[in-house]
């Protein structure tokens, strides 16, 4: 029987969200909107109703495997898979495949990553749950794709063939090609012509498709989990895992498998979509006050002081007086103050 | 035989440097300066030469005994003598005065706050000496007036009459008059006249001089602490005391003693004096940087930024980029970040 599966990719580090985001506890293990839920939590909650909690699968590296134990108690133990280091979305979708083939050969699979944000969630059940009927009647490789509200220049975009929608689909088309995150002046011709799409790293895909586009488009990486086929499962898999990982190419399954598969299809979307990437997408996401000022933290008094996020993870007492367009942040003591314009340095000031 | 004494006067409440003075630990308690000593550490160090440790006596808030002891173990334990609540300096200098001088009738004692620094100690020490020496011989109330580099509006002045000098002490004079602070314009005509000097409040008397002018110009506080001369050094003492000080008027000894007292005499010194008063300046006192920054603690890293002081106890990681003209502050978690042209207000963001 074809059964929906969850899988959320959640082994990154968040170097750019310091000191929120730390070694230890990265961002996805963090309630960094300050309503009470990590963005681990917010990304499983998200699917209620629409895959079950026995079906959820996270893939995250070997140090976080309590952390998400902990914060995720319905999803079964042995549906953590534990990566022994990085090694792109590539080998980590490969790997999780091969873990729900063996469990269910049919499973019909979303891949999300863990630090997204959404805002209308009954739109984005209606779209996934139109991807998942449509990834369990076909051979077919979908990817979510996000209505551009503006020329971004930091996501990857995706041209659709609008002229093509898939039968009985008419909300799916065929993807014409995937574009690298563009200049501004591109960005702005994409976004004209109304057929692009960011590509939000949501997929959809039928577990034997994509085990198949891995043999086909990624012979090397397919070839090194076919053959730990017997220990999926079992108490030997970790060791193996452990030894043959780190040998996989370190790759991203948008280069991997996306950008050569044939059959590959985008669903639009637009149910209020960041990724959450920088403290400026944050900022962006969060509730502003009358001065624009959007503050996560109890403690937190802003003097007249406009356009800043200042974050505390604590009930500490922060007091900002003067401070425009900045990223103020507190998590154990560390402090990171810095112009939002320079976010993208902030890996460089450590 | 006349000795010298020193009385600290360490019962502050730093509010202004919050977060890193705080009620349980006001600045004279920290390491502001970041060179390893404590402000009340540093008075006490300064006299070394001039007064022994076992003639130290420190006035402090009840429930800051602990600290002191921690932090003087040189100061005999019955020398920290207890506030039960702040009534301004004037009940505090008179109740030590009654102490030592229950002790030691003839001490010659030198006042000082707890909350100043001071760069050239040979001078100040020459400049201590030269008043005790002075007291000595006379029934004289001395202060030391700091020649002003610059129209101060934060500090009271001192008029001189410098045809006064008094004999053998050819670098005494005469209190002409106390100004309160001033405003700048006024400040500026002072500092032209050469005969104003910055009221230090740091005082030298014989302990004798003292309480009789305690019984002559304030003869409420000076009867208060008359009538328990039966107790001091008692085990009764600390109940008496914590009963009457409640009563006392809270008033400062300038009003109380200086303004009012006939044979008042200014040694004017120039050693490197700030009352460490506020950021600003603890700012101009520490070392800075080839940004114009003053930085105290291990932990900070400070980018594209001029003219602040960035100041953290703790070996926690501060980063500041693009900041200019600002306070930042780290304590325990808290933190403050502020205009140093707004340090005035710093209690009021509280």
């Amino acid at each position: 029987m074809t059964e929906n599966h969850l899988v959320v990719m959640a082994g990154g580090v968040g170097s750019r969200f310091w000191p929120m985001s730390t070694p230890a506890r990265p961002k996805q293990f963090l309630d960094i909107m300050g309503v009470g839920r990590t963005m681990l939590q917010l990304t499983v909650d998200r699917f209620r109703g629409v895959i079950r909690p026995e079906n959820v699968w996270v893939v995250t590296g070997a140090q976080f495997a309590e952390l998400v134990r902990e914060q995720l108690p319905e999803v079964p133990a042995d549906h953590v898979v534990l990566e022994p280091c990085g090694r792109g979305t590539a080998p980590c979708i490969c790997y999780v495949s091969w873990r729900i083939k063996t469990e269910n050969p049919r499973a019909n699979v979303v891949v999300s990553p863990a630090d997204h944000d959404i805002k209308d969630l009954e739109e984005f059940r209606r779209i996934v749950g139109e991807a998942l009927s449509f990834s369990a009647e076909t051979d077919s490789i979908v990817t979510l794709g996000i209505k551009p509200s503006r020329p971004a220049t930091g996501y990857g975009y995706i041209r659709a063939d609008l002229s093509f929608s898939a039968l009985r689909h008419k909300g799916i088309f065929r993807v014409d090609a995937f574009k690298e995150k563009p200049d501004l002046a591109t960005a702005g011709t994409y976004i004209r012509q109304k057929n692009y799409y960011w590509n939000s790293g949501i997929f959809v895909w039928n577990v034997s498709t994509i085990v198949n586009a891995f043999r086909v488009y990624a012979r090397d990486i397919s070839e090194k989990f076919e053959a730990l086929q017997h220990v999926y499962g079992t108490p030997s898999e970790q060791e193996a895992i452990d030894a043959m990982f780190p040998t996989c190419e370190s790759i991203s399954v948008d280069y991997a498998i996306m950008e050569k598969a044939e059959e590959v299809f985008v669903c639009p979307a637009d149910f209020g979509w960041s990724d959450l990437g920088t403290w400026g997408s944050l900022y962006d996401q969060l509730p502003h006050d009358e001065y624009g000022n959007a503050i996560v933290g109890n403690g937190v008094r802003a003097v007249e002081t406009h356009r800043c996020i200042i974050h505390s993870a604590t009930e500490k007492k922060i007091v900002v007086q003067g401070l425009e367009d900045c990223i103020v942040v507190e998590n154990d003591g560390n402090i990171l103050i810095c112009r939002l314009s320079e976010e993208q340095r902030i890996k460089s000031f450590m």
